[in-house]
């Protein structure tokens, strides 16, 4: 039997991690085995690049370094926690994933968005979501609601809303694969929604004919 | 003016650090300025990410994990040192550089050579060399002339056979770029044919006109 891999994306203060525990909160109550992670980090490994990356020793850290050590992280992740978690029938929730990697890399502009998309995709060995929940908003919207302005403007609001179109972009890609939910709406409706679309999920694996040996 | 690059590249002691010291010496005598490096590593953060691969705190690394590991040292290696050097007009030595990662990740098998060698080529954003020495020798033949036989057998005859025939395909694809040299002659003999194929190409790169503003 193989699990379920549910990912929430979206731009910074939209309620991620909010619906990452309300999501986990139902599974629990429905006694569904579960993992919860986030990328970037999750493994040893993951966590050490992530600090190099940040580490002002590490110098001037050249863009293609950056984008394959956050690659890295996607792949250790991948093999040592997703997979043997789905293996065993788990579902999987993560914190963003491979689309935050595309869309804030494309974003920066420093680098071909195509090219990055190549190397994420090899780097997780193609592992695609079962959904994707993408919480979107207008970051000015984002900043209006939470204390955090200063520090979002500081990065760029133009940066925010580029990487916003690239969210929407990977959704029109593969609608069937997405479930793109208004981020003003009220937390309990959202999660409402993200619990109906899982469950419907979780039905029809339960439904799918055990695989030989397995 | 901009400089040029060589790099050295082969099976394990086939005796590429004594050419490269032999190569500098020769280029030290004719007053060349010259960067010498080496791949992986060559940088505080190549560094820190070849002692992340091998601590064994990292645990079981992810096949694509260590490659995109090694890519990020590359692109790092090639943006803080070897392109500035070569924009000032240096000669760059570099003891092993993508054809290593291509040959010895292709041996390994876990992975496609041809999706390797993408992600190492846009880490390097396609910096090629002017001149590749190929160090070539049967490694069986290698092993008895050194004392590292132990040590080669263990990681596998098997493994350096494949990635010599790696290293050879790389050289036949563009044969213009590549010298390729037995290993089994004398330092010296070799050491000749390097410093005349540098020779050769420090006179061209005189002879080419200085371009507007350099």
């Amino acid at each position: 039997m193989s699990g379920l891999f549910v990912v929430f994306e979206g731009g910074d203060s939209v309620g991620k991690s909010t619906q990452v525990r309300m999501l986990t909160r139902h599974l629990a109550e429905r006694g569904v085995e579960h993992l919860v992670t986030r990328q970037p980090g999750g493994t040893e490994l993951g966590a050490e690049l992530r600090r190099l990356i940040l580490d002002p020793a590490s110098g001037d850290v050249d863009h293609r370094a950056e984008a394959l050590m956050y690659a890295a992280d996607k792949a250790q992740h991948v093999h040592q926690l997703i997979r043997p978690a789905l293996a065993s029938g788990m579902v999987v929730v993560s914190d963003r994933y491979v689309d935050s990697m595309i869309a804030y890399q494309g974003a920066g502009r420093a680098l071909d968005v195509a090219e990055v998309s190549q190397i994420a995709w090899w780097a997780v060995d193609h592992l695609r979501p079962d959904l994707t929940v993408l919480l979107d908003t207008d970051p000015a919207a984002a900043v209006a609601t939470i204390e955090r302005k200063d520090r979002l403007e500081a990065a760029g609001l133009e940066l925010h809303r580029r990487a916003r179109h690239h969210f929407l972009d990977l959704a029109a890609e593969r609608p069937a694969q997405y479930l793109v939910l208004d981020a003003r709406d009220t937390r309990e409706r959202i999660a409402a929604a993200v619990a109906e679309a899982v469950d419907r999920l979780l039905r029809t694996r339960e439904n799918r004919p055990t695989q030989v040996g397995g």
